[in-house]
């Protein structure tokens, strides 16, 4: 019997807070800057009052139900991960209670990891890979750490990590490409984003296609403004080249994200022949932790 | 005729200043943080002073010859680049004089510039792949902005570059990978170096790889002391396999390096059968400055 949700994705620097209807609809959303390094040992219980105290009083009866970092060893408690492949209903097994008041509990999910060679981890993109309903296909997970997925008769069988938005924060803001590096024009975005993407088909790979971000400025033969894009155009580029040498060329990418990054990813992949299903992270979270829940033991 | 030879590797940072006797040894050496950044606009004559002033009351009918940044638009005065191909005697031709005082002039070496599809240059590093004394070969230049150079027939034909050096600072001290990584024990470094130079043939690219970094420490896989090791061997294979794509396989690399990275580049060529010759690049210098000053027009 279908109950409403609080949910809660729950990452380091950031929370978002969901009511949702038996049907699944959100009728509740907040956003705030509460991520589980700024909660001090022993302040869960008052941090989710602040997050969603009111949605506990507009539905009384709703099941609770944390993602992400707050189920890391940094976080309330550690819930472990689950070694791929998990299905939904595996992911929900290894959930673990908390306490936060003597009459009420709410329930953390655990993350996954992954040991295909490397060993890997997520810890909150599992809840919405499983909010992609997929039977079988290729998830891409764009971010700070992006996340590659492959799902197999609904099961997360393995994935991979890449440290793409970590590395165009430093390549942009703190390398000698810096120095070059204006604001882009709308033109300059069209034309770095072009040369990006060329240049992560270029036989000297990224070490060397990132220098040119350089010498084509120095040279007078691209726009200062056009650097930034060129750099992220490049990575994304080099990333979906990585991720097809891992899962393989010629198939549908379920994208979850939305805005700049559902444009640059999207682009890069039809550039390199993928057909792409774009999905909005809420609404991939909303569906996966929706599936997850109904799967929680009692 | 020869003569003796005052010559000063100047750089952005650092300049190097050598006496060099007439048969080509070296008879003083000095290195200072004098780099071009150090100089105001008409500090030239003064700052040579300072660093090879006694190098000239020791020899005074020597030879005078800059290389490296001096020549560059942000140094004494702008020693355009020679486009590639580029012989000994095209890179000479191209030197231009200044003014020590109204008795003496100095000779400021070009750069070489190469448009092999992106626009790439160099400005100091043309003089060591000059002192190699090549007829064909590869040279590699490992650094912070790392070249690769292939010569033909005497000519510098190509090169390329790669920001293999300064990757590796800002991921070893500004990514999430610093919060792992402590100071190696001999083991950490040698583990940590193989795991990374494996790492660096992995299908998924090196944005991906670089992550294993951290998954492999928090799993308890890999020592904190091995995390600035494996980054190192890491990127400094994805620079050959870059270069490999460029310049080709199954070669005797030409090795313009000592210390620390003579042997992490030793190690990771080998690693991937070159045959590696070494050379330190104050003897490729002196070596370069050498034939390029008997080549300087009168």
């Amino acid at each position: 019997m279908p109950k409403p949700l609080i949910a809660l994705d729950w990452g380091t620097t950031r929370a978002r807070a969901f009511l949702i209807s038996e049907a699944g609809a959100v009728l509740e959303r907040r956003i705030a800057d509460r991520g589980i390094q700024s909660v001090p040992a022993g302040g869960y219980p008052d941090a989710f009052a602040e997050l969603a105290g009111d949605f506990r009083q507009a539905a009384p009866d709703a099941a609770i139900v944390l993602a992400g970092m707050v189920g890391s060893r940094n976080g309330w408690i550690e819930a472990r991960y689950v070694p791929c492949p998990a299905s939904p209903a595996e992911i929900a097994a290894a959930a673990i209670k908390v306490e936060l008041d003597a009459q009420t509990t709410a329930t953390i999910l655990p993350g996954l990891s992954c040991d295909d060679g490397a060993f890997d981890v997520m810890r909150g993109e599992e809840t919405l890979i499983v909010g992609l309903g997929l039977s079988d296909g290729i998830a891409c997970l764009p971010g700070t750490h992006s996340k590659w997925a492959e799902i197999r008769q609904g099961r997360i069988t393995r994935f991979a990590s890449f440290m793409t938005g970590e590395i165009y924060g430093l390549l942009r803001n703190d390398s000698i490409l810096a120095r070059l590096a204006e604001a882009p024009s709308e033109s300059d975005t069209a034309e770095g984003a072009a040369r990006g993407r060329a240049a992560a088909g270029r036989a000297g790979g990224l070490l060397n296609t990132a220098f040119a971000a350089r010498t084509e400025v120095l040279a007078g033969r691209m726009a200062g403004g056009a650097v930034g894009p060129y750099i992220s155009a490049l990575l994304v580029g080099q990333e979906i080249a990585g991720a097809e040498a891992l899962f393989g060329k010629g198939q549908t990418i379920h994208l979850v994200a939305d805005g700049a990054l559902a444009e640059s990813y999207g682009a890069g992949l039809q550039a390199r022949g993928h057909t792409v299903q774009i999905v909005s992270p809420e609404a991939a979270f909303v569906a996966g932790i929706g599936r997850l829940a109904a799967g929680l033991p009692a």
